[in-house]
């Protein structure tokens, strides 16, 4: 009896190395084992998550290095692209690094719809944050160039409320929940232990 | 008696037009009126704080902007400067943007003292985080380039534990609060209506 398990091990032991096991690729990003403490930029994932004109990086994050109370990306909006009209229930620092471009606001969180937003100029080597549940889009309207800054956040994941206009009221924002980047993370199953 | 008080509130306008009031020029960076929201970083505040080496501007803070979950900061390191050995029970994560340097990590902290750290070679488009509580210094090792870095932590403003040396008790290292950079403002006596 303990030979034939022994037997049964050994052929499931081949079987993991001949077949391929989807979860694994798609986790690999998911995992802090193996990562190094000091990594190079250049070499972490690097996605547009489906939206046109995005390049999002995760430098530290949540569901990818563990931690708990605050987030890091690098995003780089190519010249018209922008973030959806939303809100969300944390800090948001931004640092623009290059290029330029336009930061709506509105403030009016206590009326039944954001309204029309307040337009700020941002530019590389400025930086702004966004309070807390004020709605908010941040959009490269700078034709030339790209527009390169590094996101923080407080308390990740994002949860974040999407608007179609400035006009939508706010209980009717949509959660979308988890964010583009933490999706295949924390949708991910459970790993087989094998 | 009418008349009497409106003169009186005229006179107080005048002097207050006249005399030089030293506790608003103490208190400028000190708070968020008056700020705007989207900050040129080559125009903020920017000091050594007493100590040798050092360039640090808060770029969005606890104590200037009324952040209260995170803050950031630019900080540069000349050659051959460096950070106290210290630890503080928040999380912490560096950007480093432009030359290299080395970070000591001792990741002990259960153990009476930080004891011989770990070293990382730190280098522009590099980043890193400091686990909670662990002990740890950024050192621009580099003879040559200035070590640029974006920083940022959790639940300010911080509270530092500062060490003499990775074999000094933690028990012994010493409190630093408020820190270098927060200091003016949070020591500042409350302000005069006037």
């Amino acid at each position: 009896m303990r030979r034939m398990s022994g037997v049964l091990v050994l052929i499931f032991y081949i079987l993991s190395l001949l077949l391929p096991l989807p979860t694994t690729t798609a986790s690999s990003c998911c995992s802090i084992k193996g990562l190094s403490l000091v990594r190079n930029i250049s070499e972490l994932p690097q996605d547009n998550y489906g939206r046109g004109g995005l390049s999002h990086i995760t430098l530290a994050g949540s569901a990818m290095h563990g931690l708990k109370e605050v987030e890091v990306w690098l995003q780089t909006f190519s010249p018209g692209s922008r973030t959806p009209i939303h809100r969300h229930s944390c800090e948001e620092i931004f640092v623009v690094l290059k290029g330029s471009g336009t930061l709506y606001l509105a403030s009016s969180s206590h009326e039944k719809y954001p309204g029309k937003p307040q337009e700020y100029f941002v530019f590389a080597n400025s930086t702004f944050h966004i309070p807390v549940n004020d709605v908010h889009q941040v959009w490269n309207t700078n034709e030339h160039e790209d527009l390169q800054m590094l996101v923080i956040i407080s308390r990740p994941p994002v949860k974040v409320f999407i608007y179609e206009d400035w006009f939508m009221p706010h209980t009717a924002a949509k959660l979308k929940f988890p964010y583009y980047w933490d999706e295949q993370c924390l949708l991910e199953p459970p790993k087989d232990e094998l």
